[in-house]
């Protein structure tokens, strides 16, 4: 990836967007508040200037004027077709992704299928710095079992880090799931996803992988990996809108053996026989549940264009450039004011977002985004949380960002706000 | 209900419109082709005229502009909110209804949750006429727990209607949950629920609706009939828009009795901890997932509005009365051309559509769509289903496409298409 040599300052920055080959991306992204600088993307991308028309599309022709025609017309296979798209951004080959429910429920749905494949082993294994609420799923699954499995998380004496050596030495030949963040949603940690498939596999046990903080962001290549199972939001890198529905993978020769506990109408056979015994369709399909959520999905299928234009390969050096830039003006700016980095030096375990730890770190949030009109977001106890989208987020607005932060701490405006945290009501 | 006195003739449907209260509500509706007769508002409800400019407005104010900031400015909050709104539809008082995932998911939550209350219990009692998907997800439930339960499905004698001492009959002491749709997907079967409900309680048996073709066109009471789960669809009469999130209903004094088997974020006590472990929430949004699909489900929200304004009372009324306009013709001038009813003559135990049967059901349905502007929709084996709703079909509507029906058999044009079914593909 290159050692990379930065400077303070804004111009810079604007050196850096001036060679920046992705930069023309920047306007197929609405821009409402252009002093805003959104460093959030890593939890709700930017709408694509496409979106509206198409969503309106959707809603005149295809739902107000087709109607129920519109099934036919292209709703039935959104699903398979969505996924496919998807596919090329996870290296996937077809027929193993699908668009389905949500990535808590696909969760669900894969780890009850993994644990129903081999039911003596009652070990699974996941990391202290996985995305909780995939660790609520796979709770909810073990109590759904009769609580006859154990879950092992693996620590991170950092907060940053996963010790790969512990993570190995977890996984046995009693281990039924390892299932992990392939970016954790705190710090960026970033496995090395074919190193611990391999080590899963050489005892026996599927590897189930949360791709929801990496996908669009880090190359994710499935097939290589050898993975089993993964699972993925679209809302984040991806930019399909709130709560846009979540991907599954199952590969090819697992879709025999594995199946999912939700016996849906979309998974059945022959759906409009209207028989009334289930019986699985072959190959992935029998993953689906029902009717997708058609509005949400087909906005975001309509963002799916912008990642596979630009290539992986590209985002993620310019992903990787941006994060060792703005880790290089914490260093320099920041650190002297009492923050330290919360996400991993070196940029082959870094995902696309960086953790800036301050014990302030919750009212200088507040103070950014009330006062300061930069929105990073905060994460407990102490994470400010800077996500950079590499398809629209600029240089120029990380060295703001930075520069913001900085008079934040100098005009003493986090003291501004309450220690209480606000409650979502 | 009362008994009408119609007659055949465009003058006449003419003559109910002009009597129909309900009339102005056609106005809130999208017609993009004034001579379409849309007769699957059961499947799939119009385009309401303000969803478009709702939906825009989502996507580009508070998608655009406010980006991770419209969770907290109403995203969070559009579960329970959206619910309550349901709830004044489905006779729930405040805190009972949630907006959630699709129908299938919520009923295998509520399923999961009911058998996992009385786990001595191993009997499910459904019948034979309820959506096969809804059969499907039960069988996934019993698979799920290890084939220790069995389901009792009551037969329908004359694929109309169920007979209730069976049902009755079919409910013991063993039994765990009785699963029913309040409408049947094809004979238009309509249970009186208080009495099913009532019996089960007797002998301590849970009572889970599938509302999915009853909201919205019939008088829903789930707190006075003594219900204790529900769950339903609003893309039918609610017209919410192709698979916008359906809805569930926990009745109070169980919520904290019945757990979803899938843990979600949205249901943790406090989910911007991030701790690690799950503890559910009060109330009944510990039957949350995760993020909703924001599209869809806003603009599912912004057609609540007119039942809400119509007032299900008037929408029951003038959908006794159209359904039986439609008896009245198919007795009139489809039975001497081959048609039998599929759906039962008493109104007190009839939905909002009409099945009718002919050998050459799926042939005629063909020609209708092809070549008289007239959808309907086919169920296996012989039902043409013909759905109305009462805020958008006129009685002149009616008549024109029983005249239509007409003319297809006359002309025999269902004699142009073959009689194997076309596979969605």
């Amino acid at each position: 990836m290159g050692v990379f040599n930065f400077e303070p300052g804004m111009s810079f920055s604007r050196q850096l967007d001036a060679a920046d080959e992705l930069a023309p991306y920047r306007e197929s992204f609405v821009f409402a508040e252009p002093d805003l600088i959104y460093l959030d993307g890593n939890s709700l991308g930017r709408l694509p200037c496409d979106t509206t028309a198409r969503v309106q599309e959707v809603v005149e022709r295809e739902w107000g004027r087709e109607l129920i025609r519109g099934w036919n017309a292209g709703w039935f296979t959104a699903a398979s077709r969505v996924g496919e798209k998807i596919a090329r951004l996870v290296g996937a080959a077809p027929g193993q992704v699908l668009v389905s429910d949500s990535t808590s429920v696909n969760l669900y749905k894969l780890t009850m299928a993994a644990l129903a494949l081999n039911p003596d082993r009652r070990r699974i294994v996941s990391d202290e710095l996985n995305f909780p609420s995939d660790l609520y799923i796979l709770q909810g699954c073990v109590h759904t079992l009769g609580n006859r499995h154990q879950i092992h998380l693996v620590p991170s004496e950092d907060e940053i880090e996963i010790d790969l050596e512990k993570l190995y030495g977890a996984i046995n030949e009693r281990t039924a799931l390892v299932t992990l963040s392939h970016v954790s949603f705190k710090s960026a940690f970033l496995y090395d996803a074919a190193a611990v498939t391999a080590r899963a596999h050489e005892v026996g046990a599927l590897v189930l992988w949360d791709l929801s903080h990496s996908v669009g962001a880090v190359p994710v290549e499935l097939d290589r990996w050898g993975a089993d199972l993964a699972v993925g939001c679209t809302y984040k890198y991806l930019n399909g809108g709130p709560g846009s529905p979540a991907f599954l993978y199952v590969r090819g020769d697992l879709q025999e053996q594995l199946f999912s506990p939700i016996w849906g109408w979309f998974g059945q056979r022959t759906p409009f026989a209207f028989d009334l015994g289930y019986e699985p369709v072959e190959g992935i399909n029998h993953f689906l549940v029902s009717s997708p959520p058609v509005l949400s999905l087909l906005a975001m299928e309509a963002a799916l264009d912008l990642p596979l234009q630009a290539g992986l390969e590209r985002i993620r050096l310019k992903s990787v450039q941006m994060t060792a830039y703005l880790i290089y003006l914490v260093d320099t700016l920041l650190a002297p004011l009492g923050f330290s980095l919360g996400t991993p030096r070196e940029a082959a375990v870094r995902g696309s977002h960086i953790s800036v730890r301050h014990p302030e770190g919750y009212r200088i949030n507040r103070a950014l985004i009330e006062e300061m009109n930069v929105i990073p977001d905060f994460r407990e106890p102490d994470n400010l949380r800077l996500g950079l989208a590499p398809l629209y987020t600029s240089f120029e607005e990380v060295w703001e960002a930075v520069d913001r932060i900085r008079r934040v701490m100098e005009e003493e405006r986090y003291l501004n706000y309450p220690e209480e945290r606000l409650i979502v009501t």
